[in-house]
């Protein structure tokens, strides 16, 4: 995993970074995954000016065994693979074991996708106030081969790539209006990027009210908390391909991250939960028909269009790599 | 739907439901559904002593397209069918907008079964308090074709039904020990059936320390208020055919007045998450060997033995009931 | 309470509410509260352009009483007055009957409002989607009166209003960024303010991405419902003389329809929590000194500064109005 | 602190504790709190039986600044003083920054008491499943001291103790009550402490039935996974004067233990909140009156008796211990 540089980092954020990193490790009798502790506290980038990093975790696979054998008791004693019962846990949603881990991330991100990620209820968020402090002009611009077209067929989609002058115009337009705004705050807050009042005497606009002129696409950052039920919860909407690209380049990291951390429960994730597929009853009466030799079509399936091109969508999953 | 009749509920709760179901209807601005209003209030018999029954609701089908195109703007204006629109919301877990309606039911169970139910956080939940209150003379004893053994190959599962003497013989602990229990319990409170002191002039024992010589089969009450959206997770679960008969005869219940509810939400979440299957990523490459014709086993599929029977089970279901 | 005008709802919501508020009126079973009902569907101006109106409710004050007398059973059948028994409710901190009542909110707000107001996790929440559809040109312009600086002696307040040039030199940024965000916008999108190609031919940018230009003062809106509990909980934060302004007028509606809906409740939050102050340990026995009329001043207080003027604050409000 | 002895863990639990506590130390980059990890995996007594025990953590009191810190960003650049920055998050209800710390409890429990502290949502649970596993035959025996009467005027507390002849007969009552129902519950499962079929060849009731003869102070078992500020509103209302004696005693050693891991947020939890008071609206008029000197009397604060009983009862918590 290759890991972020200077520059979405304050100088003040990187020296804490690098203390943390640099000092000396201490003596715990919690469980302790080494290869997390690795990655421990490193700033991953994402996007132009995202970063994502872990800051604390607590518990690893043997942690989700363990407490699914209090909540079996006795009744386990035999089973002796621990790859087996995360497994079954997973498949049958037994979902309390796996709220026993827990893991801290510190991210950086633009607002709107802050905005979809908020959405998941179910974590702890401490985010950096705009009311108190001064945003940094960091604004996020897609890389060219993000700039797709609206899709014609699916309102939430992308489309194309625009090309040419077309692409050129829309990534003038977000630099433009981005910096425009960012001055345009400091103007009203009569602060400049060194801290020292634009124009002496003069008083600055709050700060919880100047924000407002910032575009969606600036950087704010948090620290989230979150456990592993729910954050595989949040992977498989966001790490899906239905997810905008923006928010999923995040969660794909985290998903890595997860693979360090507990190995076993991320596989059986992605067996049984990422990868897997859901048939509805009538898709189920269709695939009967199917493997029994008869001929099933849109029209004799009790399927609707729409219907119809989910299933033969997830046929073409069936179909080796 | 067959109603309750009187012995699980105290003359003080008839009386109550017989003024709420007298009571002239009153005129409301807000969705009405006339189905639900009809069983409103009225008590349903679920086992020996329990009952459920709706007091309250909000909102209807309607009211979660209604959300679902305030999430959608005006990118729907064209959605004519509700029914594809919540039939596409339910497939693709847009959740939120199924939390749009709310339903609040006054529940009487015993206690192992609310035991249970609390499991599920996402509710609002007011319970008869035993510090506070003396607990009714009401216990829970299975029907005979209920009494089953332990069965040998699933730790959490039911065999055959126990027969003739054996099974007379655990009625029999059953009731004695219930009716002991409960006697003692009064004797210890030092207050009879009739309210008055069973021995004048003795202190009883404070009621929350009493309480604790109660078996778990003895009933509580609660009301229960919860959205559309987690009851079907709670339903998904408690009438799927693994949950314990004690609970699944009130998820069944449930499902028949969420039926007369949300017709168009209940129908869905049949089709596609009550009556659905899911198959895990090596499960869909073994059925995309089978629809090719190819023979394929456990041996060969690259599943365990339980997974491979789990695979059975399902594909089961696919042939035409 | 005065009602909004048209200007901030589009043609095709106003048609919806009119027709709602002049559906006849349907019968129910259920607590129907009259006082509520005059205003349900009604949508109520807030700041510039936004709006709030009740679009459904569960329950009433006696709802509160009724779950709470379950709580209690027999042991509250003398407890003949439910306010008492509300206050007594609110005053111990015995919050679930509150989380009986239930109410749904259509509220439109601009974005960095609705950014606070979805921290609260507590609630069910359907926003706008500007992955799917376009943005109305609407933003939010603070009354002049409202141009506050940035407070000196407290990082997030606000201190003097901004006065003459400075003032008019706030309003002209913030209208003229927009206006040009929200041009620019269109002109990604290709896609005029009448639904039509700006530039025929030409595709336009995904509406998920075009919507990053737009500044945190556009309005986006949202279904929110919340239960009484909650509710109680995000007003004694919001409509605290602590937080910012856009979101108190929001939280000062609110209250207003709340003392519509449950009167009791509502009056018993204002009495113990929102108009209540708590005292420390340590201001405690400072209280206890001045009782006796001993002279006690920040020095031999025990407190800090910050706390000693927060004692102040509170010392104040025992003063009669 | 002691800790607990033997007979209340399993020879298997013993094992595995004594296994973890003599594990060498591992590294981590983690924060690590040394007073918390001496006490790591030990088992406390609580009640006859009981245990409480730490299994994991996470963060500590400089994790709460951290995570303040990026909510302020640089406007804290100058608040040189953890423990103050920790007091003013907990006097103004920012509650985000002490939901980064997590803490992980091994516990075992009366059922009773379970069924009370099961009712705080906020936090995941694993419980020992009586469907799967049989419960071991321990149950809750109050101390003779504990053996209290009905209140008088409180519904909910205990009054004066049971003496004598009184006294044994309840301890007679439940022990011979939970003796009798643990035979019957082995005799019904057919299987005998040993494990071994009471009477071969007979087949048993299923786990999921047997259970429901077990009376409320049988012993359960759960892993509980807190944060800290789940955690503190938990103790605010467990650790409370009002709350039943069986469960405060597992609230008072968590205190210990919170103080232990987070020294400075257990000060300012304690400062604040514990043994902080509020005062209604109407209370700080009384208030106001009385600093001046004026005579207040139930009868002329506008206060009701109860509330006035209430208001006495703060006062005298102002006078000096």
């Amino acid at each position: 995993m290759s890991t972020g540089k200077g520059p979405s980092l304050t100088k003040a954020q990187m020296r804490e970074i690098v203390e943390l990193t640099s000092a000396p490790m201490q003596g715990t009798r919690r469980p302790v995954v080494s290869a997390l502790e690795e990655v421990l506290c490193i700033a991953f980038s994402v996007l132009d000016h995202g970063i994502i990093r872990v800051v604390d975790y607590m518990g690893d696979d043997a942690a989700i065994v363990q407490a699914a054998r209090v909540s079996y008791g006795r009744g386990t004693r035999k089973v002796s693979e621990d790859r087996g019962l995360i497994a079954y846990l997973m498949r049958h949603r037994h979902t309390t074991p796996f709220e026993m881990c827990e893991i801290k991330f510190h991210v950086k991100l633009p607002i709107f996708v802050a905005r979809q990620w908020i959405r998941h209820r179910t974590a702890s968020v401490n985010e950096y106030s705009a009311r108190y402090s001064i945003l940094d002009k960091e604004f996020y611009i897609p890389e060219p081969e993000q700039l797709a077209a609206q899709a014609s067929t699916n309102r939430q989609g992308r489309g194309d790539v625009l090309q040419g002058e077309e692409a050129s115009r829309v990534l003038e337009i977000l630099r433009q209006d981005a910096e425009g705004a960012y001055h345009h705050y400091r103007e009203m807050l009569n602060e400049g990027d060194d801290g020292q009042p634009i124009e002496p005497g003069r008083d600055g606009l709050a700060r919880e009210l100047a924000r407002m002129n910032l575009s969606l696409n600036f950087y704010t950052q948090w620290y989230w908390k979150v456990n592993l039920h729910n954050l595989f919860h949040f992977l498989s909407l966001r790490a899906d391909s239905h997810a905008q690209h923006e928010i999923r380049v995040y969660a794909e990291k985290m998903l890595e991250i997860v693979a360090l951390w507990v190995p076993l429960a991320s596989a059986a994730f992605e067996e049984y939960q990422l990868h897997a597929a859901t048939f509805s009853r009538t898709q189920l009466l269709a695939l009967g028909r199917m493997l029994q030799g008869e001929h099933v079509t849109q029209e004799n399936s009790g399927m609707s269009k729409r219907e119809w091109a989910e299933f033969e969508g997830i046929l073409k999953r069936t179909a080796p790599a």
